[in-house]
């Protein structure tokens, strides 16, 4: 089973067509700017010199590489050449400042040249393992493969150091990355060397050998165990997601059994213990990392957009080890909630955390990391930025999913998708307004029996459904097929063992998880609950996205501090939600996904 | 007005003579050997040379003068000179070690010489106003005023250096305490140079001379606006209290109704909006501060043992300024709570902190500060455990107010009071054994109408209570007059703007406040909601106290992480209340004060 390509999938018109415009447009502009500004793209002339002011950070070359990924996935998107000099002006730098061995690394070339490879924690592969991704992605935007080849030598060059020679002062790579580009680099080229190189990464980590010893940093970056033997989601977050990713993929295509009954685990750790609502992972800020079973705070949630992306990335990648729809359930989760959180709706801000909860006054204090409340065009780490920006591209490369003939309906999207089945590739339509609405129409140029995904939050098709939670829907040659998952807005409420979430609610409608601003609720949230009984309808647009509005009642004041519990009384007023994603679009305000039910 | 001093209010029996009890015995005795063992109490022979280990700290003079203040405290209650040898020695180094002008400071006599009087925040006053706290108290105790000459040495020394002379680096202390140890040494010798000393200190903060200037950390030292200006509680919560408590006894000895208006404004602002219902303030671990109003978290209340005993001073100093039950009922829910909890059931070992919640696994994530779990012996910052053996030792000193001929009777408490009306003195018996019951059995030798405290969680004596909050009995001389409060548990519930509690309800029983911990209830607290409607029942003990029950629900756990919202359903389980000063005197386990509510 593969996931077709995105570029097999055209997506046409309707809610990611506009978020795919903006990002190719705004995006893709705005981080390019801040990493020009900032000297991250300037930094590969590799011109640095001790004392200069503003050097290199040893993750810079890693940014710019997603940057070039995201544009070139754009290329192929648009069908045009968009930011090609740019690139090609980096990849000059590259062939000209690369070493003899094809080494390159911005950071260790010019502010510590004595260090390369000797420190696990200053992301040299992980650099490494996104520049290679940026050269496969630009192969394909552009035909050539002059940076495909530098990337190959340095490839070539990492497997003599890591392998052959045993040289490296570390072993495996401190921030995971370069195992899943390795995989890419197999696939791109058919060397199975890239193939073993990225397995070898994935074996050796957590193994006896001294050089994995990473003290009581061990969990957060994955080495307190052999991989194959990891049954639980822990230390950070984004590191943890890339790991998987490379894991999953080595499971599909070496057929190793064990490495998959971890990636199951892995997962179901993941999604049944610590993903957020919105589908965000990770909720320790310390360590950027994932916490204890059902510590899911709101505030503090943490929450990293990269830590969404690569959770959908791993999901995706489990959509091709079996067919369950719950891999592309919480992909969908993930890309409607707090991946897109992530990038303000013009496009051109992001958020690093996508907390839960806004309460403005509380960073004042002090006594703990808070979130930022309003989105920023760069930070310090400003890994996320350009991970939306390849991800949005990207998007359609998750849409289906092919095996021989069977085929795959993982995300509901208005497009056309050329599929080479097996038998003969055929063109799939979509046409839907999703997730608008939770109509879907199908067509085909052929006769092909399709497995749609139906929705977890779906109650239709229960008789239709199959225990892998796909049904079956049979399209004659144009004729056209319309399906409804009866889109309407639902209270979620947590499993109970979510102290901070017990006696709330969410409001979700479909994959689009809601959540209420103060901006449209008075000015502040003190008091409110939500009343699970009342009608929820759907009314006028704020933000050009449908609201949500339903019962509630703001908690009469009280004279003292505390009172004698009481019924509840109070003014019953109309809440108004609008989708998560756009929250902290106006200005600052509190937000809360989790609201107090009557 | 003024309260009667403990000396003349003997508790007799009951629970708080427990505590005294054990306060004298365990308490005195577990500080005693720690501050011996730490190496505080030697401190005072200032042998401490350069270079050697373990040098005093700058605030250890304070502990060990609170030591003495409590031992002397418990010297009069008991009648006896228990541990008097002990601090005749450590007057013989202060007498051997003091400067010849007076200056007593074993840190800044041997560590820092060049020091003195040039750093605000290295507690150098406040180490002196304890001392001469623990000289009054040591006076009272055994008549000799050895050491309280020494003190009015330093004093005066203090007094040139500051006011007359003005040649130290700063103007008013760093952190608050000597202005009310000079008003008690006014009090003590009726030398008004040490009231004005005390007025010195409490004016000349915040003013805009240039020594008042501590950048960003002004508000933690209440110097961001002058005390009489100041109209919300900020800053470091015991600082504040100790400043509170200066203002309140200079606006009622000076009759300064500018700093009453203060002082007022002061004690609304904490106990309407940031006062835990345990008694507990200063919810901010980031510089042990008071919050934005409502700002009252549970799992990090921070509500340091000290500033509620601070609080608890100065709502009783605030008693003594006017004639509203609103400060006795705020002593009440400090002593039974929040102060109480700071010291374990068997006297020995302390908390700094008084969460009212604890989450084991959260300390392992260290993304905030979090309060440990179980009490211990000694902190390297060890204030809170002599605050306790003092505090606990006066608090006879709580219990009455005098206003010429009116009694004020403000906390109920099994004993035999010796009361010098203007009129002549009387001897008023309380029997009761408050707070197992509200019953209270009045009896005096003379006539003598008697001003009771109807306490705020009473709902009895309605028509009886008048707008100040009392009750006028009039007793005959012999005559037994009977109340009773009508004690019941009852479940309260916070104003809503205080976010983390909204939905949530909390069991108290008169004064004393309730909480689960996990050992009682089936090992966790997980998905636990109090059912508000249920008989609460009164059942057999446990650690001595008499426990609560009520009926509850334990939420169903889900099969996913979120689910639609539903009725809540699960088993129905009776739960088990303990009072809240108990907690954590098994093991560690869950525990929390807030409960969701059905």
């Amino acid at each position: 089973m593969e996931n077709l390509g995105f570029e097999n999938v055209k997506i046409t018109s309707g809610f990611w067509k506009e978020r795919q415009d903006i990002n190719r447009g705004a995006t893709q502009q705005s981080v390019w700017d801040r990493f020009k500004e900032t000297g991250r793209v300037d930094a590969f002339k590799c011109l640095y010199k001790k004392g200069d002011g503003n050097p290199p950070h040893y993750f810079w070359d890693s940014d710019v590489a997603k940057w070039i990924e995201g544009a070139s996935y754009n290329m192929i998107l648009y069908g045009d050449r968009k930011d090609e000099e740019k690139i090609e002006e980096i990849i000059d730098d590259i062939e000209k400042n690369a070493d003899e061995n094809g080494y390159f690394n911005s950071y260790f070339l010019t502010v510590e040249p004595e260090g390369r490879f000797t420190d696990r924690n200053k992301h040299e592969l992980y650099c490494a393992g996104h520049l290679m991704e940026a050269a496969i992605a630009y192969k394909r935007a552009t035909g050539r493969d002059r940076f495909l080849k530098l990337m190959e030598k340095y490839a070539d060059y990492i497997r003599r150091v890591f392998v052959q020679e045993g040289s490296a002062a570390f072993l495996t790579p401190g921030h995971e990355e370069i195992e899943l580009a390795l995989v890419k680099m197999y696939r791109e080229t058919g060397k199975k060397k890239y193939l073993d190189l990225a397995a070898f990464f994935v074996d050796k980590r957590g193994s006896d050998d001294p050089k994995e010893d990473f003290g009581d940093l061990k969990e957060n970056i994955q080495c307190h165990q052999r991989p194959v033997d990891q049954r639980e989601a822990k230390g950070h977050a984004v590191r943890a997601a890339y790991l998987y990713c490379a894991m999953a993929d080595l499971a599909r295509i070496t057929g190793d059994g064990k490495l998959k009954t971890a990636c199951l685990a892995l997962f179901d750790d993941i999604v049944n213990k610590k993903m957020f609502i919105t589908g965000g992972v990770g909720s320790n800020s310390r360590g950027e990392s994932y916490a204890y079973p059902y510590y899911l705070p709101n505030v503090n949630a943490y929450s990293e957009t990269c830590a969404a992306i690569g959770t959908a990335m791993f999901a995706g990648r489990m959509q091709e080890l079996e067919a369950d729809s719950r891999y592309a359930d919480a992909v969908e989760r993930i890309i409607y909630n707090g991946a897109l959180s992530g990038v303000s709706l013009d496009g051109g801000s992001f958020f690093y955390e996508n907390p839960l909860e806004i309460i403005p006054q509380r960073a004042a204090l002090k006594n703990m990391h808070y979130p930022i409340t309003q989105r920023v065009k760069v930070f310090g780490c400003s890994c996320c930025p350009p991970n939306v920006l390849r991800f949005i591209a990207s998007l359609g490369g998750l849409v289906y999913t092919l095996d021989g003939d069977r085929i795959y309906l993982q995300q509901f999207a208005e497009s056309e998708a050329v599929i080479p089945r097996e038998s003969g590739k055929i063109t799939l339509r979509q046409i839907t307004d999703y997730p608008l609405s939770g109509k879907v129409t199908l067509i085909c140029d052929a006769d092909a029996d399709i497995e749609v995904r139906v929705p977890g939050w779906s109650e239709a098709y229960s008789d239709d459904k199959k225990p892998d939670g796909y049904m079956t829907v049979r399209l004659k040659k144009g004729e056209k097929k319309e399906l409804d998952f009866e889109m309407k807005p639902v209270f979620y409420e947590c499993d109970p063992r979510c102290g901070e979430d017990l006696g709330k609610v969410a409001l979700a409608r479909g994959p689009v998880v809601y959540c209420l601003e103060g901006l449209d609720n008075g000015g502040d949230l003190d008091g409110v609950f939500a009343d699970v009984k009342s009608e929820i309808t759907v009314t006028k647009e704020v933000l050009s996205l449908p609201i949500l509005e339903c019962g509630g009642v703001r908690a009469e004041r009280s004279q003292t501090l505390y009172r004698k519990a009481q019924k509840l009384a109070g003014e019953r007023i109309r809440l108004r939600f609008i989708p998560y994603h756009a929250f902290a679009n106006r200005k600052e305000t509190p937000m809360k996904v989790w609201v107090n039910r009557t």
